[in-house]
């Protein structure tokens, strides 16, 4: 089975965390003496009963079509990925729950100048960059050892992208 | 007065905060069936009383040469800084304090790869963009309000880059 790739926006991804972004329809302030615009507050961060760190995933690109085996959840707390080098990247999530429905499995494209947060226990698959090494800056919970579920799926779905979508983002 | 703009490294940078980058001198390890490289807990993230957000600044870019004629701080919270675009960007600091001595006061030239943490307390100017529109994630604590304090110079200081240093960052 294939799973369709949604460009990601806030609406869509709102059942699964934040998508973090500096959108102009969004309210947003001047400071510093009107040098710099602050796009403010993007992302709910949960340390849950641990607390936030910051580290950088240097992730490999991964080759299309990507057969989709497993996801994994962090319950103790939430996990934001931002790309440091506007590198497109795809997000494959499912609602919270102990069972994952199948058919609840969505992807999304971001077109580089978005990141995302995972919401505590959201099931979501590893990094999946696209295109040559990519760094990008994560904040989520110390210490990750007792806070993360695996599942594999019991059949594999399938992660195509084409051109115009592609095309769409970049 | 001019300021001499040094690089921005971790040993230096060590009497005012964190510098945030993915060094292959230091400690890292392979993640998510080895796709990925996780540089762990590059900043000590410090949320005071409150709580960390998430925001995205969108920085105009300076002319140089700069006369710096003010500092500021944030006792209660650290504020981090990661560009998303590689830009370059000037870091001005002074270590905490009432006083600001201004032959304490220094420059860091960040070279794209690589953000700051100012620890709490640390006096710094307010970013300094240098090429162009750029956008940096900032990690600091919510509420802002009650947690700036700004103090004028009593005489400028100039900030300069000469070509040479812009080459040997970029």
């Amino acid at each position: 089975m294939n799973l369709h790739v949604e460009p990601l926006n806030r609406a869509a991804f709102a059942p699964f965390g934040d998508v973090i972004e500096a959108d102009p329809a969004q309210a947003s302030f001047a400071i510093n003496g009107g040098t710099s615009q602050r796009f403010h507050d993007l992302a709910h961060l949960d340390p849950g009963d641990g607390r936030l760190i910051m580290s950088i995933f240097r992730a490999q690109p991964r080759q299309l079509p990507l057969a989709i085996t497993m996801l994994e959840r962090h319950p103790q707390g939430s996990q934001a990925f931002m790309p440091l080098g506007g590198a497109l990247f795809l997000v494959v999530v499912a609602p919270p729950g102990d069972r994952i429905e199948p058919a609840a499995i969505r992807a999304f494209l971001a077109h580089g100048r978005q990141g995302v947060n995972f919401a505590p226990g959201v099931w979501h698959h590893p990094l999946l960059a696209l295109h040559g090494e990519s760094d990008f800056l994560v904040i989520d919970r110390d210490d990750p050892n007792d806070n993360c579920d695996e599942r594999r799926l019991e059949r594999p779905l399938w992660l195509h992208l084409d051109v115009s979508q592609v095309g769409a983002a970049a």
